[in-house]
């Protein structure tokens, strides 16, 4: 293509920019994101997971438009790419393979959808992995070529970096921490199988612990007004705060489990890092310090103390957008890696 | 260098090889091994662990004087590098560190010692991640990209290969698989915790569940007759055979503990195949049928019957020199990888 001297001029000054999009059970977010982690422009629509795909299609191109638009248009922008995080999305097929929260079919084509349509290469994989690649591009693990992450909301999921790349394993569905085994015959996890960590570890994983223990004490506490439905992890922090003698031991019991489980992961990987993320890592103190100690108890000699135990600092709106546009970035910086 | 006509072509014709040392804690072995992964020549020499360190040095260059000559000498052999795989050997800073079997100091320096004295590159790791790298060159593992080996001898060792090298984790020493946890407060291990993997799973974890087994059931049995410190897994893998209760139940509850651990090595990683090495995996269908089994009960639906398990093809006598020696070919051709 020719070029005048103007157009070269207007193309040159093009800022290089991915698109990150988050496709959740309930909302989509979506925006668009420089190089260094700024997101210029962001929006979140419905889903509509129980409605036809075209129906999503159709709203994300159309957001896309939008989020373009708001971050100062084509002219001023050089898209590169798009990354998309979303439950079971394959890294290696592009495809959403089986997500129990999305009805669009057993195999929806996601990465093809998207880059026959707007013409962009498209890279996607889970929240979690684009977590832990936000985390490296943008985040605390900036720069580590070791390091996990473990996403604590109402499951938990994680993120492995090796030798500075995601694992996506032989079929592109490695870094499923959420479902090793705590406890044989334990509880009952929504994959079908009973003792799973995020049974124990995850937003809805303190709150049964928080009803175990009440059926075991039979005690007062804070908590013991409130329905096992409208139970949640803030109000299991607050509790614990003002001392609740339940709370804590749900804490503790919470931090203890996740440190053993922890302790398997060093040993399978000695990661420089672990970066936790999300709902129940806002708790802080409460869940960092036993899962630090007993992380260190339950490890090896050689592996105590080694291993930092990070919280995010990418929490915010955005976070999810800039997880998935760390994914397109990564791939243009790095090809497979 | 000038090199006249005759001597440019002996130089051209010399064979490209490798040196493969694997250090015990008794014997010491060590060979010359081409790309192909033949072992043109092999020595055992004693490691004398409790003697001086400059001990074993002197004996470990005669050697491979020796080893040299064996495989026809310096003028036709172009010796490229060394791999060396020993207790506690550090990838990272070629040193062998705080090994319990060698009595040489804590920080010996193993790869600048050999290095400094024959002149070529030397690289050392651990003997289980040399077991992976010879597979991933020579083994069943050849052009997996993601899989693991599991070595089952006195201990249990692991080495982990992602996107297709060996991880070693932030400071050289992941791939620790004999230390997960099995049952928190389970049997006492020799490293100080209690319930690891290798106190059950190993050829001496099968003789401590093997009396386990005959406390818990005061039966006749062959192996009844047999003290602690007599009895063998080869013993134990007879006497199954020939259809003892005793020993039957102690492999069953060998491969359904390391089936149980295995898935969730499976959720980390989701390798292509584990591999199955030494002693204990000479038992056969004994060991991999109950393996296999429970590793699938007890992985996540996508991961079930997926991942391989297959026996280790280098099984012999220069197994561990050709792992050794792989380590170096892997270094020559993939540079830090």
């Amino acid at each position: 293509m020719y070029l005048s001297g103007q157009n070269l001029l207007l193309k040159m000054s093009k800022q290089d920019v991915t698109i990150g999009v988050d496709i959740g059970g309930t909302n989509t977010k979506l925006g668009i994101v420089d190089r260094s982690g700024n997101c210029l422009s962001g929006l979140s629509i419905y889903t509509h997971a129980k409605e036809q795909y075209s129906l999503f299609l159709g709203n994300l191109f159309a957001a896309i438009e939008h989020v373009t638009a708001a971050a100062g248009g084509k002219d001023s922008l050089n898209i590169r790419a798009v990354g998309v995080g979303a439950p079971n999305a394959n890294y290696f097929t592009g495809l959403i393979e089986n997500a129990p929260n999305l009805g669009w079919g057993e195999k929806v084509p996601l990465a093809k959808s998207i880059s026959e349509k707007i013409g962009l290469p498209v890279w996607c994989t889970n929240d979690a992995n684009a977590a832990a690649i936000g985390e490296l591009k943008f985040g605390v693990a900036k720069g580590l070529r070791n390091f996990v992450v473990i996403t604590l909301g109402t499951g938990l999921g994680s993120g492995i970096v090796v030798n500075g790349s995601l694992v996506y394993g032989h079929d592109g569905f490695a870094g499923e921490l959420g479902h090793v085994l705590v406890y044989e015959g334990g509880r009952l996890c929504g994959c079908g199988k009973r003792g799973c960590l995020e049974t124990y570890v995850s937003a809805t994983g303190i709150k049964r612990t928080v009803f175990a223990l009440m059926a075991d004490y039979n005690i007062k506490s804070e908590l013991s007004g409130v329905s096992f439905d409208n139970l949640t992890a803030a109000m299991i922090s607050t509790a614990a705060n003002n001392g609740d003698k339940i709370a804590l031991e749900a804490f503790e019991t919470t931090g203890r489990i996740l440190g053993m489980k922890l302790a398997d992961t060093i040993a399978h990987l000695s990661p420089e890092a672990i970066v936790l993320f999300g709902g129940l890592a806002k708790a802080g103190d409460l869940i960092m310090e036993p899962t630090r100690k007993y992380m260190d108890e339950f490890s090896m000699e050689i592996f105590k103390g080694k291993t930092k135990l990070l919280f995010s600092n990418l929490e915010g709106d955005n976070t999810a957008i800039l997880g998935s546009a760390a994914l397109a970035w990564n791939e243009l910086d790095n090809p497979g890696a």
